[in-house]
């Protein structure tokens, strides 16, 4: 749909984050589809994932789609420290590079909520969807917001990170710090051993055993294991990606609890009893860092909840739009998600 | 049971790898228990896994238990690249360090053979068991000598390694060799954070995430997430390991394949359907590596093979002898498979 410079900046001007510091001219990049209507009540907020920018997203947006762009003025709000957004990678010192804050979901939602509040006027949204951190992200804003939230789809995510991905993080975090080539966050060209040494850690985890076993990979095109290693998992890793933007992500999904939004003082149940968004729940059936169990404990928490498993063996990826089945399942669920 | 030191050598003499390189002067160390009949026909074969000595399979042994050293004689041999089998570490130049060869499962247990035919005058073992890569060895000593081995139970292991496990290997190899002090393994002191950072990668494959989410590790005796990380799976690879040893039984581990074995022209199934022997083959359930489907696949191909699964969250570590009620599962399975 659109090449990688065609998005728009949002200033937010110095914006003080949960842990204290304050980023100085920072901003939201985002891209837009669709048009707001007069009422300014046709708009979906569509966050990014670990890594991912606002082009990687378009997989579940276009003409015949749930997420069309002729009915709905589709927000989508690049992540902070993706490289687009205010980001190591893209700071100005001192605050550049390693020195680049902690940032929380929360702040990564206030920021969203400051963009569609006083730069769209927008008061209330059709609804929250995302993958991955995405969905993460589509929690906290059903936390934070709820009287602006009516409706919530996050898919292949949590609200709140558990004790497993936070220890499958430490393997990427480690195997890309590992590099001396790093030199804690000083380096002047990538950690490329690091980078790709990441990539292969995450490769086990982006899917299932049984993908592998079938060999599923082919049907992407790639013709080896190997091939597919490098291929796609390294190739991932080194598309435009930052060392310190990957790793102020990794810290920001590892610290992920709506139960930290103010007002809950940590409690994650709290929390999740508060959304009065409707929400279609969507983990996928193998995924190896968001099992459904997971996210079935937090569904029995909330008012108002369906789990809707994604089946087959795609694992984390069946929420990353390389698969039509598993695109349409999603589609599906947000077609009976905006029909009420 | 026994102290480090405490161990026999067997000497292979020449000992010719089934990559072509002929490794002069090499040994197996095992360590044997309960003392062997006169009619020669009470031995167990016991063999080691990825990183295991001896002393690390002690604890499915002894007095009340299934592998009764009052009433077997039990062997445990251990694997080609242990550190104290000829390894990296202790080949004299010039196939010391990174040049040390490839081995495979095959070698291993054609090493083991001629341990117990020529040294002990062995003709027929009673079973053969392992855990993991010992469960490898052990599906292989059913393939490569159907004659000698009437009965095997594997657990926590497959006969051939899956892509993914080969993958999820991957990481962990990337990990540990993306340390500049690795210096393609001719360091002269242990790649400290490369040990660490495989470490870690492990840390989410071992246990399963039900076992992090119910933070099982406190059981164990860990006070909290990192303390496990570091006092458990740090301090785990930082125990008299060697990378090179460890990067050598990789290898051997991401090549397994009982279809490689002389005869059988790659061909798994009919490898696996040549195995005679009884066997019970124990996965864990919530095993990430050796999910029990692999197992189940087997299992449909072997002549006379029960599943087996061990209930539970440990995961992989369900065969590791750190928790007694799956110890007691698998004692009670071999005990069903000797009663035969």
């Amino acid at each position: 749909m659109s090449s990688r410079t065609d998005y728009e900046v949002f200033d937010l001007g110095d914006f003080e984050l949960s842990g204290g510091a304050t980023l100085r001219g920072a901003h939201v990049a985002y891209k837009t589809y669709g048009t707001l209507n007069d009422s300014r009540d046709n708009a979906i907020v569509y966050p990014t994932w670990y890594s991912g920018r606002h082009w990687e997203n378009e997989w579940l947006i276009g003409e015949g789609m749930t997420l069309d762009p002729a009915r709905y003025f589709i927000i989508v709000p690049n992540m902070l420290g993706n490289g687009l957004s205010s980001s190591p990678s893209n700071t100005p010192p001192p605050y550049n590079g390693p020195r680049f804050p902690d940032v929380r979901v929360q702040d990564n939602v206030r920021a969203q909520h400051k963009l569609v509040t006083e730069h769209f006027g927008i008061e209330r949204l059709v609804a929250v969807t995302g993958w991955s951190m995405g969905a993460g992200q589509t929690y906290q804003w059903a936390v934070s917001y709820p009287e602006m939230v009516p409706r919530i789809l996050p898919f292949c995510g949590s609200a709140k990170t558990s004790r497993h991905n936070i220890v499958f993080l430490e393997g990427v975090k480690s195997a890309l710090t590992g590099d001396c080539a790093w030199k804690h966050g000083w380096y002047d060209e990538q950690p490329w051993t690091g980078l790709r040494a990441a990539s292969r850690v995450y490769a086990g985890w982006g899917f299932s055993q049984a993908f592998y076993w079938d060999e599923v990979y082919e049907e992407m095109g790639y013709t080896s294991l190997e091939d597919f290693l490098v291929g796609f998992w390294e190739g991932f890793f080194l598309d435009e990606r930052d060392a310190n933007n990957l790793l102020t992500m990794l810290w920001t999904w590892q610290h992920g609890d709506v139960g930290r939004t103010p007002g809950f003082g940590g409690d994650t149940e709290r929390a999740l009893a508060s959304i009065q968004a409707r929400a279609i729940v969507m983990p996928a059936e193998k995924d190896l860092y968001f099992p459904p169990e997971d996210n079935a404990w937090e569904v029995e928490r909330m008012q108002n909840a369906e789990l809707r498993v994604i089946p087959g063996v795609w694992g984390h990826f069946a929420g990353g739009g390389a698969n039509p089945v598993d695109t349409a399942f999603i589609d599906q669920g947000l077609k009976d998600l905006l029909a009420d």
